[in-house]
């Protein structure tokens, strides 16, 4: 059974607003749950789940779980940010993530430029935890990483990699000063198969409909191109930023796998 | 001005059984309206269009816009199907696709098994319109192409692609007696990276949760896989299935475009 003020927490921390002042996040989903239970760093403050699913709760993860409220679908349907709830939804405390002051030496890193489709953002943080990437920085007009739908998108990616967000000149500036290669995606950009990837860098991509800012363009010397095929020049059509984002990951990382 | 009967039109648009009555769909944005004014084999029967955006329409698309009725902001916030309209909503007639009885031979295509969101359709169809491909085939249990979200997510990509559902067993089937190679993502599946890709071939992508069923599986002789990286064996973590399709498509493309 749920109480009201419960019912009012969760909605409310839809909000970042809200989210920053109780420390508090949303996750919801069977498998990004289970995950947050076993990730030793993460702390699950509340969880709200259905019978059946507390039921099969290991000790030390009904020990991780800090308060279990035991809900009915109909009481998870009120609370749940998804169309169709799993079996369980947690309160989560928002991570101390530290911030590194430049992108990592030797590490492959993203940047996103005021990213706002929250799937889009989920979807890249997990393509980034796939392919081994620790951190992604995001300009301050990005969607915030604790929306719901983000966590959702994310699949619980975000256990392994960490989301900041920052000012990305001054990030870009970082990276040249430290010598780390600076990435960005453009229409007039070489082909990302002929372009020379090192085993570390800093990818930037843009915004959905407008892409990278001019302020920005102008401090990346990488610029690289995903090849439409057939080749057919000037074309009107895009990729998606998170398909990009999948494809140049890839072959930054094809390169070393062979 | 918009009539009441139009707003419940475009309303009832919303389900596949009314689309298919109607013989209608509802295409929404500057960008996929303009182009589909511009595709010939689209017929507009109707134009919902802000006064500057219908001022800036030439001759042409005028005559080919069917009837043009001019909205206020407000009016398009009522009929639109996204969050934040832009500045034109049009109904456009369902085309007729001829659907191939086996996928065409020299060709790559994709087949998508039980795929749901509708924003993964639309990413998938605009990666494979950005690599070329011209058919993709979905299973009958799969969310529809002209369902508004995946319309709004193609980016317009169905122009130039066709959507096709049909059952996949007879599909597949079909494409091992014509000789198409047959290729499948699989967790078990060889790298990517060293299969042996052809110029043509059919790939099948599964369900977002469930990926691709066991009777499938058994009829697809090539199974790939995209190496995470590092190199970490088994993970509980994955690929959005927009992500695979980007990265698969994108490689089976990179071996030819060098």
């Amino acid at each position: 059974m749920i109480s009201k003020n419960k019912i009012k927490l969760i909605r409310f921390l839809g909000t970042k607003k809200y989210r920053d002042e109780q420390g508090l996040f949303v996750a919801e989903g069977d498998k990004i749950v289970a995950d947050l239970l076993q990730a030793e760093e993460w702390d699950v403050r509340y969880l709200f789940g259905k019978r059946e699913w507390i039921r099969k709760m290991s000790p030390q993860e009904r020990e991780k779980a800090g308060e279990i409220i035991e809900v009915s679908y109909e009481e998870l349907r009120k609370i749940s940010y998804m169309k169709s709830p799993h079996n369980v939804l947690a309160l989560v405390s928002l991570p101390a993530w530290q911030m590194p002051d430049v992108p990592p030496a030797g590490e492959l890193t993203l940047a996103l430029e005021n990213i706002q489709d929250p799937g889009n953002l989920g979807t890249i943080i997990r393509t980034a935890n796939w392919f081994g990437i620790r951190h992604i920085f995001c300009s301050p007009g990005s969607v915030d990483i604790f929306n719901p739908k983000v966590v959702q998108a994310s699949m619980g990616a975000f256990i392994h990699t960490a989301v900041h967000y920052t000012g990305l000149g001054r990030l870009i500036a970082g990276a040249a000063e430290t010598g780390t290669p600076v990435y960005g995606t453009f229409l007039e950009g070489r082909s990302l198969y002929t372009a020379d990837l090192k085993e570390n860098g800093l990818i930037v991509f843009g915004n959905e409909s407008k892409g990278i800012s001019p302020s920005l363009e102008e401090m990346i010397p990488e610029k690289i191109f995903i090849p439409p095929f057939p080749d057919r020049g000037k074309t009107t059509n895009s990729l998606n930023i998170s398909s990009s984002t999948a494809i140049v990951c890839a072959e930054f990382r094809r390169r070393r796998v062979r």
